[in-house]
């Protein structure tokens, strides 16, 4: 019989992920009753919001409680069906969990298109909730005009480097935030981005004021904090701040103050807003096309830091914290 | 020659206005140049924002000088006139300042229609900019849907205590937030709000878990600070918070921390947005239309809180801050 490596939330994390704050468990798999598809676990996306989901805290859905199998999108392949929707040996995509084998009645789980010429990883990815969060937080919140300032924190990260080149694509003038030099560069030199921003080395309120003279239109904001703040101490009127992710505060313990920034929103008259790619997903195809067609003229560009075994999963997660990924964090299962 | 008493400004304050930060000063009446006009300024309108333009600190329209005439909204009678739009005794309304009579070239002035019915006041209030910024405040930003819960902070104010009638006549459940027992009595007993807080005696967390059962759609924000916190804590998927005011910071000194409960804007895909009654004039006989048929009905009450004598301007402006203002705050000059 085959073991289910998984990993169960032991406790909810303060700070940093603790190696204790998760258990390794193995159970038998088991076959799938009728209704059911088994699947194997081949990758899992690791994401920002997966440590909101193990906080406990009240979020956008509920929290991941202590002993279950830690929430997380994933790719597999159909071991077993008695699901006419999977057939045996189609890959599929869904919220498959931090586990080697997961039984789904079908719920949220989708058959993926069998495109060889792309590796399954890019459906985490650019074709996955990576590029629809992109697609509809810059276009359909964030709403830029040509010659607009657009800033964007986070900005070598998986949605941050997508929301920068399709601002580009979109006529904007695009400045990124990043943590290192290596992916200023990288923003720059071969994603299209206008301008980089390393805010561990330069004062980011000073940058700003040189790279955007003319202000800030849109902040695509993926950061929140001492970033947020800068931005928002130079928006012009009417500015978009779409908020995708306040990756500074998810670590917090107790109250995160606000941005002490927040009258300007009253000042400039400005909109800020939070999304969800999931109240996009009826819209997925629109975006999809777009994505296709731009990734296959080469004005899309991505990439992944692929984590070999599941085991690492935990410890993986911290590195979207400390910035040390580079590109979309995936774990090969 | 008859002379001009006006307040012009001496300091920025920091705080609470001080007698010192303003200057009474008289001058001689010039007649007026071609294409002017003389008016004798009745009324002057005591407004919260006069503390950010009085403040020097950049904010939607540039700050007010040392040395000038304070900036104020106001309503007088042409006393003599070499402009053809404005004839000697026709009521007209502007930016005419703190002063007893002021000179115009005719910019931002507007004649005033001649409605015995109507106490000049009014045109200070419900049919001024207090119920152009009530009316288009909750009306487009806040989009109102019947059934909602809404939620007023400064709720016995000149704006808000309109914009709970407002949100009533569009179905929703009213909840203000007062600082007075009085105030609250008010705006429940004459206004018909479902609710009161009173903030200086309530625990307003608490008190808006027991108001608002269902949680909170709209809140239509005049003060900021631990009121918004408390309200942030509160608030259902795809809220609005309009920013309206943010009163309680703008006799601080210093930097002002932003709302903890900041993160709520993305779990609960809030949208957040200032705006500012300027934007919206071109619309402004839609509002009227439907602020005097409501009030022709009945449906719409307001009070003013007079205070007698230019003179007293400065010290008058205090009493938006600490609460003790019952009604529109108007100085007759």
């Amino acid at each position: 019989m085959r073991s289910n490596g998984q990993w169960r939330l032991a406790a909810h994390p303060e700070g940093l992920v603790k190696p204790s704050d998760y258990r390794w468990v193995e159970e038998p798999v088991r076959d799938p009753a009728q209704g059911e598809v088994l699947v194997r676990v081949e990758y899992l996306s690791l994401d920002p919001t997966h440590r909101i989901w193990a906080s406990g805290r009240e979020s956008y859905v509920p929290p991941v409680a202590i002993g279950e199998v830690m929430r997380g999108g994933a790719l597999g392949v159909v071991e077993a069906s008695r699901h006419a929707g999977f057939p045996v040996g189609s890959r599929v995509r869904g919220l498959l969990g931090w586990q080697q084998y997961a039984l789904s009645d079908g719920r949220g789980l989708s058959v993926l298109p069998d495109d060889p010429a792309l590796p399954p990883t890019a459906h985490l990815g650019l074709f996955g909730h990576i590029g629809l969060t992109a697609y509809f937080g810059l276009l359909d919140i964030g709403k830029p005009q040509p010659g607009e300032t657009l800033v964007v924190s986070a900005a070598a990260g998986a949605v941050g480097s997508l929301v920068g080149q399709i601002g580009k694509l979109r006529g904007c003038r695009v400045v990124g935030i990043a943590g290192s030099d290596d992916k200023c560069r990288w923003i720059v030199d071969e994603l299209g981005f206008d301008a980089a921003i390393n805010y561990r080395s330069q004062d980011v309120g000073p940058a700003l004021d040189r790279l955007c003279p003319q202000g800030i239109d849109i902040d695509f904001e993926n950061v929140g904090g001492a970033i947020l703040d800068a931005i928002l101490a130079r928006i012009n009127l009417r500015a978009r701040i779409v908020i995708c992710g306040l990756i500074s505060q998810y670590n917090a313990i107790g109250a995160v103050p606000g941005p002490s920034n927040f009258a300007q929103i009253l000042m400039k008259r400005a909109r800020v807003e939070g999304f969800i790619v999931s109240d996009f997903l009826s819209r997925a195809a629109e975006a999809n096309a777009a994505l296709s067609s731009w990734f296959a003229q080469g004005k899309l560009k991505y990439r992944v830091d692929v984590v070999e075994g599941l085991r690492n999963a935990p410890a993986a997660l911290n590195r979207l914290f400390d910035g040390s990924n580079a590109g979309k964090l995936i774990v090969k299962v």
